[in-house]
């Protein structure tokens, strides 16, 4: 039995309910599950959390920087320290092309940066939806598809998770 | 009077038709416009032209082979004396979601690596649909609004080149 | 005579340092030339500019997250009415491959977001050392080529400066 | 024990001489080794392995074309089948600052792609060098440190796979 972190940043409530859709997912192996904003979330919750799907809203092409700051911070005291967790992402974007695929991107490369091994997913959950950087949705996660692109997310972190967590446990914090 | 060039490789059609409706909206100011394939288009095309639109299907998130040969190939004879001259991305993706974005990037990156000044769209084209890194269409360009996003870029090609075009001509080959 | 914008965040000193050697090449040209941090700058420079530099040290492989807050709030007011600005990028990283030019990228990807035309050089300022997505320097810029990559960036971005300012200051602002 | 593959096109010797440091590193624990070119390689090598490091040369910032022609076969047969191995980049170009981490990054986005968990490496093998994003060097693989950055990839890679192998192989082909 692995944790496992659902942690967003959100402005408008999008992403916030992309997140809630993430956690549901997420609950389909029998994982310990923490859904928080960057305002609730903190070191320990990182500690904690054998993997992580990070949410934030498409703001400019790169993750918000309250999300940023989040991790800069965090970075002080645990960068070096907490290799070999998983991640992977989500992005709510203002319209199609907006640059939620490279939000999603930014926020891979933070984690990579902390030596996390980071996925997408191969698996279409509609003829025009997928998921391969991460989750992305335009506006509120709002057609069943949209929500299953969201749950599956979560469901392919839980099984990862699963994955690995008997040995990495061992060898970091 | 400047020149327009508007290359793409496609796989099942798609992108090419987007690269025609690109070619009709570079047509909104008075310059000439070229529209081939990779296996049309040579050397000198990317000579002749001052602005140049570059479409590949999503193939892993990456501009496809065959389009990554042509501009590796050319970097072998003209890399290092084409800098200055504008350029910006197109992309048909199997799903949104599913790297369209991504692989805009990839070909920003290429042409950036070529000395190009690179860029994407402010404008929304409908209330869900934009270009910010190029214009991304799942599947063929349907929608007048998804037809509407390859117009607009092509447009906006066309401006920038003609903001260009009286002094760049001169310093660049 | 156009308006040029060295725009930085420094935590160190070293990105503060590159700054000003890009500001030096920035002066190539007989342009009007600002050099600010985050803390001075407003986006009353960011109207003003006809090009602006970009640094930030390398935090996680992404943009730091007060250049980003920066951005992000010059976005509620001025995103969609600056289009058509040249941009580019500089970072100073912990060593080679810890980043710099990813938060190269990544600042890149934020300028393409507010319809700036960016660019990286590519000039190899010496035999092992080049700027091609903008100037890297891993810690302080010590050697002579590492002073030569950033005044290269300012240089070659005075000289697209000069050549788009003629048209590009009429439609925008 | 599980199968580690080293995969690398180059055009040199540079980057086949970094993969056969990362072929050196993977062997630290008791895992199965091929060290082998594009040309050598197939579609068996890729379903047999848990682990595949893939280096290329740095053009145009972008994997090569032939390595990308490699993968986007390979996702005629294999893509959507072969999810949750572990995979990680390394790459050679001209210089510094030349693309070799963005080049890194197009291979993990074309891992990702195929469902992969891919990993960069926090360790500084030098107070100037570190592989944050995979080995990166200027040229061919010359002080001790640019050597250490490719073992220390593949020693990761071997450490990694140990971790995920018991499960991964049951859901996967």
């Amino acid at each position: 039995m692995g944790n496992i972190l659902i942690l967003y940043d959100s402005a408008t409530g999008n992403t916030r309910q992309m997140a809630e859709f993430v956690a549901s997912g997420a609950k389909s192996q029998n994982h310990n599950i923490r859904l928080k904003s960057i305002q609730q979330a903190n070191k320990d919750d990182i500690i904690w959390c054998n993997g992580v799907a990070v949410g934030s809203p498409t703001n400019m092409g790169i993750v918000s920087w309250k999300m940023k700051k989040f991790w800069d911070k965090l970075g002080d005291e645990l960068w070096g320290k907490i290799d070999g967790k998983i991640g992977c992402a989500f992005s709510s974007s203002g319209g199609w092309g907006g640059g939620a695929e490279i939000t999603c991107q930014s926020i891979l490369t933070i984690l990579i940066n902390f030596g996390f091994l980071v996925f997408g997913v191969t698996d279409y959950v509609d003829k025009n939806l997928t998921l391969h950087y991460g989750s992305v949705v335009a506006g509120e996660p709002r057609s069943e598809s949209e929500k299953e692109s969201c749950r599956r997310l979560g469901e392919k972190l839980s099984l990862w998770v699963s994955n690995i967590i008997t040995d990495s446990k061992d060898e970091n914090m």
